[in-house]
């Protein structure tokens, strides 16, 4: 047996049939394999035939026909599945072999596993694979990452296959350990944030406005020619269009309104929570999938639970929803804003250097958050790649500042309308937070002392001779507790 | 040496001073030990002097002075001071003994630590144990579980030294395992969300009306007599009423605004999100603790970004303020429902039997949440223990639709203000969700389905012979796709 595959590729579900074509479309031999093996036999059969795509049946062929150093692609259910497969390839793979695993992995798994498998001299990558089907099939968004002796073996085959925006490809090494399976974590989290200021907006524009489908779907296909241009507009203007073929009407508004929230969405909020950054939009579009899904009971509260608040908009229609749109936009620089806050903490955390300009390149086309919009964050981090953030660019601050006077008036009316924004509203407190020098906090802080002792610090511009700047003040607020500060205790 | 003392406290910082103090004026024997031992000599010189209160230089010591089944409570940093402190103790305890740990430990800790005492024949509880220094010493809320063999033996000891209200104990058996630091980090969870609410009528007050200390002091003071009367309220009253003597202006003033987020309330939300339960206060106040504590990057945005939004108020102020008093209760009463739905899912997840009246009793009084809401709230759950959700009981579902159009009127104002909201908002935002029958969900499950091949679930009330009830469906939604459903790749 010869070895003839540039490349092999393991698990034939959709992901990983397309990305094989695609490989095999830019010139790469491909080895499938996959544990069912009778799926090996009906892909090379089927989707495969002519094309420059072998097959093996054991994990010892599919090593045999890779040329060295060997690569591989897992594209396996996240979890055991990738440590099994892992240890079999360990049986066959020499050193300097390379290992990719293409799955939705939780980030500290692939550092966990970069590290195990540098000390066996196996080169580990983590990479982030993002654009559904088609992506996979066309031009995913591709972000890898982990030991960077892999890079130069796997860069060309990469570059090749991803999209391909404004002449340069999405895909880019993006660090260390798990540092790939990280970004592609918080692209998923922004996702979801995406996801639901969309659907935001057309709960607003439904309920609120009481627009047909139809017309829902002309504002999308308007807005996917302005700011807002990107997959998700443009795919959520068909979804408006789509019909349902039995009696003609829109098939969206049959569909079931539960989601699941299990994975990637829940990671980022999670580390959000770990690394103490502020990432509320996510967090809210978390919650808000969870509150989807607790739909028995929400039934049940719809008809127990009243409200004065109805939808009543009399005024200028084609106005409004040109502020909607901007509401929209306003709340999508704040969640981007808040991811890269939120990269930014992690480099620092996991010791990783993430190039903020890259990341944004590789989000520009491929995957499922692509837009015209992160083209313009692109630029904003090749400018400045420095830039503290997002917001403080002229381009951003620019954008929000205009949207501001829509942004509160849409959040308002659906305030006073009944219609919960959550993802819009938080958007909006974060920024108005965001842009206090002084925030409550004060009060917090005092009432911590004065429960538990906890002490706090003086703003320097008021620091005195009783209030030391720097340092742990506690008052005796009550005059009966005790001068001790707390150590140990908390809350 | 005889055994002398009826129970044993190591740990002496403020609480663990207090709580010995509390159960020697309650007419038990304490046995106090310290790692530092001089600490244990310079409270028996002081504090302790002429009370039933004994000191133990060495955990063997402390053993022998200890009647049995001996009883321990450790008031010791959460962490691995707690597993060291039980290695000592396993060295000198016997099988029937008891080891309570009153810290703030983790849940899932105290899970492991009860088992693995159990198999070892020591009873392990672990307790919660609110109410800061004042709490200790005079009354506070105690929330026990674990080993339920060793509740017969503590009883006694834990409600004579608990809050008393309405002639009964702020203190109950909680569950099995962790239930009661699981309880307790759930309390903790809700206090966040409590205290931020405050702070946000505060920052109302003072940016939105600009209003004055004493004026604030005043609003709280009269807030303390009504639906909010609360032990949170009343110390607020005290901060805005407490000057600096350097210059008598208000001291609260004078605070940094940064608080830290390290603990229980970022456990309580990640855990939520663990769950899959939409406790979205918690969330925010977590957050907008980590918002406050990037106080140098606040203040640079705070010189860049500006806003056309200013306050502007112009109305009856004490009616607005009436108005901001039912914003904060109805808030309030979002965040205790989802406090409560969090613990049943709970209960459920990890098989214990929570009992939701005696929960809000131990919260009724002695604790840091201490109201005489959470008295409402113990007779609404007396009232059906069952009840599926604190919107559903008469009294709440009154009191928010009451409380809803002012609500409303404050969180639509703060927004055209500029003046951030984060956990009104996302009350408000819950509760338009949770009564509404169909959210917007159903696109987003057309997105996942569209980009993803992920399937959705048709309504009932939509199911037709294209679109079956409970199927996974798959719709080719561009004509282009395949019509492989996705049963790997995620997003």
């Amino acid at each position: 047996m010869s070895a003839v595959a540039d490349i092999g590729l393991i698990g034939l579900a959709v992901m990983g049939q397309n990305l094989i074509l695609n490989m095999a479309d830019h010139g790469f031999t491909v080895c499938a394999y996959n544990r069912t093996v009778s799926k090996v036999d009906h892909f090379l059969d089927n989707e495969a035939k002519g094309k420059s795509i072998v097959g093996a049946h054991s994990i010892k062929e599919l090593a045999d026909k890779l040329k060295k150093p060997r690569r591989v692609v897992l594209l396996v259910k996240a979890g055991p599945a990738v440590d099994a497969f892992i240890d079999q390839l360990l049986e066959v793979f020499e050193e300097g072999d390379i290992i990719i695993d293409g799955g939705n992995s939780h980030f500290p798994d692939t550092n966990r596993r970069e590290a195990e498998l540098r000390e066996k001299g196996i080169l580990y990558v983590g990479s982030g694979v993002s654009g559904g089907e088609e992506g996979a099939r066309y031009g995913p968004s591709l972000m890898p990452g982990g030991n960077p002796a892999a890079w130069p073996h796997i860069k060309e085959i990469f570059q090749s296959i991803a999209a391909q925006t404004d002449g340069e490809p999405c895909c880019d090494w993006v660090g260390e350990g798990g540092a790939g399976h990280y970004v592609k974590m918080v692209h998923n989290g922004i996702e979801y944030g995406d996801m639901q200021l969309i659907c935001e907006a057309y709960d607003i524009m439904k309920r609120g406005l009481g627009m047909s489908n139809k017309e829902m779907g002309d504002v999308f296909a308007k807005w996917n020619n302005g700011v807002l241009d990107s997959f998700l507009i443009e795919i959520t203007r068909d979804i408006m269009y789509y019909n349902d073929e039995e009696d003609g009407t829109p098939l969206v508004e049959k569909i079931l309104d539960t989601a699941g929230q299990k994975g990637t969405g829940k990671w980022t909020a999670i580390n959000a929570l770990d690394l103490g950054m502020p990432v509320t939009l996510i967090g809210e579009a978390v919650f808000a999938r969870c509150l989807s899904a607790i739909k028995s009971e929400r039934v049940r509260a719809s008809k127990l639970l009243s409200s004065s608040a109805t939808p009543s908009f009399t005024g200028d229609k084609a106005a409004f929803i040109d502020q909607l749109e901007q509401a929209l936009y306003a709340s999508k620089i704040i969640s981007y804003a808040q991811g890269f806050m939120l990269m930014r903490e992690a480099a620092k955390e996991y010791g990783w250097k993430l190039n903020n300009p890259s990341i944004a390149l590789m989000w520009r086309g491929g995957c499922i958050i692509r837009s015209v919009f992160l083209g313009d964050i692109t630029k904003a981090y090749k400018e400045n790649p420095d830039l503290e953030n997002l917001l403080f660019n002229d381009f951003f601050k620019a954008a929000i500042e205009n949207a501001d006077a829509s942004w509160r008036q849409v959040v308002s009316s659906a305030v006073l309308w009944g219609i919960p924004t959550p993802a819009f509203s938080t958007a909006l407190s974060f920024y108005d937070g965001y842009r206090s020098e002084n925030l409550p906090a004060n009060l917090l802080q005092a009432q911590r002392d004065y429960f538990g002792a906890h002490t706090f610090h003086v703003k320097p511009e008021c620091a005195n001779k009783g209030l030391k700047l720097g340092e742990d003040i506690h008052i005796n607020w009550t005059g009966r507790g005790g001068n001790i500060s707390a150590s140990t205790y908390q809350a």
